[in-house]
């Protein structure tokens, strides 16, 4: 397999875009990382994205994009995995550039979410239909679940939950792209609306539009292109049982751990050699129980793991320095992938007010429905 | 990149299967061509759905079919390019194992598509939805527009339109599994419900539950499995504006001609090479417009083509040998495996009644919409 770069990177703003369609925001992210990585042609082209169909009853994204980028003809694929399918677009197109299939690829992810009054439904079809969502179960309610297990299981607190939430609306803050720029309290999160006990509203990702893309090329030929090129060095996928109940532990994320070592291996890295990474704070809950699977802290010490300050911005190992999806926006397609190129301007050092310092080896961590699907890439500068 | 083989194939039968759940069909499917191949483990899983949020509510595809097949934690991937989704997984998992990323790959397709009651809005979905669906053009509009355009330009007629619907049926009949297993004239095609002028409803595909999934890996390694392996030599995708008005030409379908130009340059093949070949048939002009684009006749001359009886079974090119589109039936995602499980059956001399003499070279072709994505594969008996 050959060495992969990823040389550009771009993203529409994160919000209610209420003047954009879900062709726009892709297209104004393709072009900001075609322009970034300074390619003038595409090979092949990904979209990840959860449900555009639920959402804005358009599918077929592979073909749309490709005609709406320049009607090139190429080869188009789109992938879902719901949450994850940024993430999982991500890493075929790194097969592809991987496998020789194709040299210059635009991987990318978008969705439109807001079109639709009851976005809580259409997520709801993540999960498992015949024996969750069928019956009520949305996600925040399968997340309230695995938050009070861990909290009765390993004594994790109310505090430390809402302190992920502050944690990332104060980086947030420094993120010109994010849904939220406010930074919040503690007491903030513990007073706002209710959702699914002991998950508030501010202890939930958003409803969110918005695109992001990035360009993938064989190591070897980067220096050809402007975009300052960062390697891909590990990618790991796996998955769980679709239905919450069906797992032996559910304060455990078991998908997250082999993706982690899986890409871990592959890169010939250990958690202790990562120096920034994004991972998927879909709730608080769930940042806590990612952060002990990748080997940041031990088996139900992830409560204080953020409480000592060690994921801060300026901590050992700084996480969701963009803001994360609880305040830079969760538009589902597109998180993998703005992970990515969060991380990839931290390499580069391009990441502006949140910069954190001089980082080497970087991760991103993306995870689809409950912890049925995850995928994890390492990266690292050339 | 390495050499791959197909050493397994299987599928559910297909038809309005009120009693199976789309996840019932996938894992019938994949257990069938598990068997085939005489494997007991998979490295990855693809699966091809159009549009499982719109049909049945259920996103997340890939990680639900790795839990009912038994829970292994691999890698899974659902992919979509509308009607061409199958073909696309199919693709995809011919990169994974050609790449050198995973050894054995499960890829598969499925649509269960009677739980609602408007298929066709769901549909309707491929389509450009700003520019066409919203403004009520589905696809047999669509594909009569196509169907006029051509009969007014090259004089193909009524009744060969008509020819292909026969053809169809008539192998379909010799198809335990197809949909439709009964043998039609011109006059019955002609007499039956008008749906959109000229097409009427024998011209077009029905709506269809069904799964299909097929088992690869590397050429070097399929001696140690059961199956009897049938090489790929050949993968050619494209794609094509979205909307039908966008294009030069409707009677040409561009990305069909571009992914059969790619897969023949590389399987080093011409179409005079091909010995049997599975096409897209969703509506009988689409059948005589790919004739053409594959390159089995000239431009115009696809409706000459069906009436000479050359694309018949006993032909000199049988096309859709197992009914076809609009006979086997169209579970839309699992369309384009199932038309790989004809040719690999038709190049293992495992067709049965509907067995064309001894085939060397097969051909698989599966469109997206009404033209905007193409996928083409060429297989060789080893």
């Amino acid at each position: 397999m050959r060495e992969v770069a990823v040389i550009g990177v771009g993203n529409t703003p994160f919000g209610e875009l209420w003047e954009k369609s879900i062709r726009d925001l892709y297209v104004e992210a393709a072009l900001k990382a075609l322009d970034d990585a300074g390619v003038d042609r595409v090979d092949a082209l990904y979209v990840g994205a959860m449900s555009s169909g639920m959402f804005v009853d358009q599918e077929h994204l592979g073909a749309l994009m490709a005609d709406y980028i320049g009607n090139y003809h190429i080869p188009a694929v789109r992938v879902e995995s719901a949450c994850a399918s940024g993430g999982l677009a991500f890493r075929q197109g790194y097969m592809e550039v991987a496998s020789g299939m194709s040299d210059i690829v635009l991987v990318g992810g978008v969705e439109k979410m807001t079109d639709i009054e009851d976005a809580t439904f259409a997520l709801a079809s993540a999960a498992d239909q015949d024996n969750e969502s069928y019956f009520g179960a949305t996600f925040p309610a399968l997340y309230a679940m695995i938050a009070r297990a861990h909290m009765h299981k390993y004594g994790t607190t109310r505090d430390q939950l809402a302190m992920v939430s502050v944690k990332n609306h104060k980086n947030g803050a420094l993120n010109p792209d994010a849904q939220f720029r406010l930074p919040i309290t503690i007491e903030t999160v513990k007073k706002s609306m209710i959702v699914a006990d002991p998950l508030n509203i501010l202890d939930c990702s958003p409803v969110t539009d918005g695109g992001a893309c990035a360009i993938l090329c064989p190591l070897d030929m980067a220096s050809k292109f402007k975009g300052k090129p960062v390697k891909i060095i590990g990618s790991g996928a796996a998955t769980d049982s679709i239905a919450l109940h069906s797992r032996e532990d559910i304060t455990a994320l078991k998908a997250v751990r082999l993706s982690a070592e899986r890409a871990y291996q592959m890169a010939g890295k250990k958690p202790s050699d990562i120096d920034v990474a994004e991972v998927h704070d879909c709730f608080t809950i769930a940042e806590i129980v990612i952060t002990e699977e990748l080997g940041f802290a031990e088996r139900g010490k992830g409560g204080p793991l953020v409480e000592s300050g060690k994921t801060a911005l300026d901590g050992e190992i700084p996480v969701n320095t963009s803001g994360g999806l609880k305040a830079k926006g969760h538009p589902v397609g597109a998180t993998g992938i703005a992970q990515i190129a969060e991380i990839v301007r931290q390499l580069r050092g391009e990441a502006g007010k949140r910069q954190v310092n001089n980082p080497k080896v970087g991760l991103a961590q993306n995870m689809g429905g409950s912890g049925a699907s995850s995928i994890t890439h390492i990266l690292e500068v050339v």
